[in-house]
């Protein structure tokens, strides 16, 4: 006989994996009717629900996986840290796998990961990502998973974030107080939850400064770094920002470059503040002023809760998102002229 | 009956792990008095040689291992580009192990992976590790190892590295050309084959140029980013050096620390020059004069070896060194007062 998992159910049933998971844990977002076919399916094939299957998995491999975009940015380097600092304690394997933004690729190590070979999940999304059922699923073999930084909202566990739109709406303010009055925004995925929020962030903060929003200062970067380059100097020769903020590290560098290229001075002729944990922010020139995430604190809590999760029996993880606060630090790249 | 294996011949003959392995495989640095004791015992207790284990693991978990010292270094951020360039390729998965320059955790690693959890490993080794029997045991289990960059030269197997000596040479030789008279070398671990081919090379660029070596300008870091700022900034203001060649990337950015705590010009006061991949060198004040090792390349040789290895049954790795060339990049960092 076949094994019947949540995947079978939610083919059976025409139902989205999610939808089955939740209809399962009695969500409060499933509908009585959608319930009750779920449940009674669930019944009648044998399944076997999670605290069963997960408990009989629990103390196996002493390994976690934690799964994350890239390691070319300061933040996720950080946050590792963090986490290795609580496996360490707990004497856990940490193991790394990086989607390098490719959807695909975090299906793929996550259908990796059921059969047992980790306690736990912590992971951060790919940019690309806007189907999560191999996270549902996940989940639903009764493998704890905790979100960091690019969070998928809708899944019930716990998620530790940052304030983004508060942030981004600080460091926006932060450039119109330094007397920038067309400032453009660099992203790199509107997918991301973190993304949105940091753009609603830049939106509002202009807005409240009587600022019209010009869509054509606001540029989705891709993955490719030389392809950016491109296309940020040519919205800087094109549109002419006094000011750029860059919602990710790697477009502030973008950004330096494409000054440089241009010859256009920083801070006299664009001003520039970047979400960054480089470590050696202060020693470019000029100084970058940045949005800090607390990287480690946030890498640390994550994995602290995880391991919570992996140590207790039947311990059902909160649906709750936990914001720690960034902090802006001014330095040369926003001085005023 | 217990499971023989190389370890337990190793007890019984008093001998170390790496003795026994290389007897096993007729290496020319046994003995042929301890070759024989080696190879009656392992008949006697009916031990099972390498090939026969090997090809019983082949093929099995899809899965490579990558254990390195750190990946807040953009060296291996970008190896691990190179080494996942190859591995998509052949439809293989890479692991992330990071060690912290920590041999506890690298044996810990190592023997985690005995059991045929990964198909093939590569490595850098910590720079605390001093003893190699952790990774002899591994190889002598079939697995393959290849190493990059920090190498264990006793070790039958390819390891892939890079022209360390007469880099260093070269980067001693550039400051040496751009009126440096006093050049303080920083390491961060007298172990490592690397740390020791670059210091001879800078000390061999002073001898020829008639510079008698000081040894208060050769300082040893420690793995605490605080102290080792701490310990360069008094080695600047004590030793007064006009010039620094860093052999790690990071002891490069101590050094900018250092100097801009004490107020020295760089490159008035001090030139620096580093062994670095830094991507954004360019952008630094001043922009830095690197040496750059070709990262991505190393990583994808070492990653193709390692595959020839993984996927021809009996193929045995020679016992080769393959040294690619880095490349000197002179940036503000030592341009002429």
């Amino acid at each position: 006989m076949d094994n019947v998992n949540i995947k079978k159910l939610a083919s059976e049933l025409n139902l989205s994996i999610s939808t089955v998971s939740r209809a399962l844990r009695d969500s409060y977002d499933i509908s009585q009717d959608t319930k009750k076919r779920v449940k009674d399916l669930a019944e009648k094939l044998n399944y076997q629900p999670n605290p069963f299957a997960s408990s009989l998995r629990r103390q196996k491999s002493k390994t976690i996986a934690v799964i994350i975009p890239e390691i070319a940015n300061n933040f996720f380097t950080i946050a590792i840290d963090g986490i290795e600092s609580i496996a360490q304690e707990k004497g856990y394997h940490v193991l790394i796998y990086l989607t390098h933004e490719d959807y695909n690729k975090e299906v793929s190590f996550v259908k990796h990961l059921h059969s047992g070979r980790v306690d736990g999940v912590l992971t951060s999304l790919s940019s690309t990502t806007s189907n999560f059922d191999h996270l549902d699923e996940l989940q639903s073999k009764g493998i704890p998973i905790v979100f960091f930084d690019r969070v998928y909202p809708n899944m019930e566990t716990i998620k530790v974030t940052t304030d983004d739109y508060e942030s981004a709406y600080r460091g926006t303010k932060h450039l119109i107080d330094r007397g920038c009055k067309k400032i453009a925004y660099l992203l790199i995925s509107k997918n991301l939850s973190i993304g949105n929020n940091r753009m609603d962030g830049y939106l509002q903060a202009l807005k409240d400064s009587g600022i019209v929003v010009d869509n054509n200062l606001v540029y989705e970067c891709g993955l490719n770094n030389k392809e950016n380059l491109e296309q940020v100097t040519k919205l800087l020769s094109k549109e002419k920002p006094d000011g750029v903020f860059a919602s990710v590290e790697k477009l502030a560098m973008t950004t330096y470059a494409a000054c440089e290229k241009l010859g256009l001075h920083i801070p006299g002729d664009v001003k520039i503040i970047s979400f960054s944990n480089l470590e050696i922010a202060s020693l470019l020139k000029p100084s970058l002023t940045t949005i800090a995430q607390p990287a480690f604190e946030m890498g640390k809590q994550a994995a602290s809760i995880l391991f919570k999760a992996i140590e207790k029996k039947n311990f059902k993880l909160a649906d709750e998102t936990i914001i720690m606060k960034s902090k802006l630090v001014v330095r040369g790249s926003t001085a005023k002229a």
